[in-house]
């Protein structure tokens, strides 16, 4: 699976990203621009809480995605760019929303934005970006967009509100964990590709493959995700280790350890994840748990597999730079984990 | 400025209600069905704690007037069916919002989503009904009304940022008030009425008198809305007296009395409002100031006034049954006052 790409990336995949960026540099540096217009508002607080999240080292994944499947598609018009920067806006609402909801204090290594301002400034903003974001689609003009970010973004609350249930209960299964990322994290990855062949004009053979490489690369990074959520990796990365562990969060490293644990294991997932009763030594026990069984790499192993998916959806689409580039994203987001 | 539908009114204004009810009987009821229909979710936690709000005793003034205003313009159609219900998911998304925003433990004299199923749920309901929505009005197939209700989403949500800015500031001037007023409520009114224009194709006069009358109908409703919270016909209407007052909420009887008042008075408006320092017996002292400058009185005054403009507002509209409704509700928004 490892390729040159793979290979070459620094520890932290940064030369990947970089790359994928420059490739769409001159359209991502107007969805930009357009992303600091939109948010503007009178209500200075509103573009100053917007910019903390949206300025703040994310790496624009989901854009890059709109504008490479564009790209990919032959696409040479202006869509790609409003289109890329309501799924930003989008997937910032959902940010906003869900720093709130997991009560987080930090958001890719800074203070979360309901740390600095507060629960309530959140919830609003995440609205007004939410709305910002239907008036671009509405600005682009096309229902077919609409519908689907529309059920899109149903389809994340629906995910959110999943997780929300299965959190703290240690009999959640591999099948309900793989329900909430599908919806909460691949929904908008698959529409935001499926946005490139729909400006293109492409038919629905291409429209369904790069769903299905949107839908396979976002299962994939949620699940190696999740694993550097339990992994010293995700120090190198400069982010917490553990937040989902003190949150009581299902996921999957911890679901596969709890189906395969004694009888003693088990009750100790039960009081440090349903009842939340957590001390010093309850994350290193949790981690040495995983080690024991082999959870975060098999979750590893789970993400491989959809990346594989991923990559094969690209087939039907012919060779070049973007089609490249999209393979390596894939690379990038199991590469993450090692 | 009495009508015989005022004088007819009884205590709780509740016969108005129930004869606009009465009048888009068939219609509301398809509105209720939609609703019941759009809110549901294999996660059942979605309809469980929609249903609460949406079921929990609110009068649809908005989705009634949608269907009112349809009506009043000759349309015979059904687009409007969809369009109040997405009206009201726009709605019922906000007080989820708002009561978490809020902290409010009650609604309507029930306990609040919030206070029953908790914040996280009531935040990403509020954001499923809120993409509900859109797909209702994607499903109507007009990008005039998405423009209309995605620009209206976004300036309520502006509105409920700059309300939070000014809590707790006793300098907020009646302007700010009245901006504050005019977005988080009269927007959503003003929208409401308008789609009732569009869907039956009238022009562009027509709906700017719409607007007009949703518009100040909103502010008036808000005004008086904001004179009962310190009123003690609230108690009768069924909600607690000074939900503001202890939230630190500068609303207009406030903010004359702050102005009208004596340096003395001001250092208690400061204590209680800016820094929430509140003790028994400080409501009643803030009923008292109101009272003796008159500032209850006053913003009915101002409710009042933005009445006779929304009734004006219909002047151009041919005599009938709902032309006499709208009308109506304008009586009936400054009558709860009573």
């Amino acid at each position: 699976m490892a390729t040159v790409a793979g290979r070459e990336d620094d520890r932290t995949g940064q030369s990947t990203i970089d790359r994928l960026q420059a490739l769409v540099a001159e359209d991502l540096r107007a969805v930009n621009r357009l992303i600091v217009d939109k948010m503007d508002s009178p209500v200075s607080l509103i573009p100053q809480l917007a910019g903390h999240i949206i300025a703040s080292g994310g790496k624009r994944v989901r854009p890059i995605l709109t504008l490479l499947a564009a790209k990919l598609c032959g696409y040479t018009g202006q869509r790609h760019v409003g289109l890329a920067a309501s799924v930003e806006f989008i997937h910032t609402a959902t940010l906003l929303h869900d720093d709130v909801v997991d009560e987080s204090l930090l958001r890719r290594g800074n203070a979360s934005a309901n740390a600095l301002f507060g629960n309530k400034p959140s919830v609003l903003v995440g609205d007004f970006l939410f709305s910002r974001a239907f008036q671009l689609m509405v600005a682009d003009g096309s229902l077919k967009v609409l519908g689907i970010l529309s059920e899109a973004a149903a389809v994340i609350a629906e995910g959110e509100v999943l997780q929300l249930i299965t959190a703290n209960d240690t009999t959640t299964s591999e099948e309900s964990y793989l329900e909430v990322i599908t919806a909460k994290t691949a929904k908008l990855f698959e529409a935001a590709c499926r946005l490139g062949a729909i400006v293109a004009e492409r038919p629905a053979v291409e429209e369904e493959a790069l769903q299905a490489y949107g839908r396979n690369l976002g299962i994939d990074f949620q699940l190696v995700d999740d694993a550097l959520d339990y992994s010293a990796r995700q120090a190198v990365l400069g982010k917490a280790v553990g937040d989902d562990f003190r949150e009581g969060k299902l996921t999957l490293p911890v679901i596969l350890a709890y189906r395969r644990g004694s009888e003693e294991e088990r009750s100790y997932w039960r009081r440090v994840l349903e009842d939340v009763d957590q001390s010093d030594g309850d994350l290193d026990r949790a981690i040495a748990l995983l080690d024991r069984h082999g959870t975060v790499a098999d979750t590893v192993e789970r993400a491989r597999h959809y990346g594989i998916l991923a990559r094969d959806a690209l087939d039907l689409f012919p060779e070049g730079v973007e089609k490249t580039a999209l393979a390596h994203l894939v690379d990038f987001c199991v590469s993450r984990a090692f």
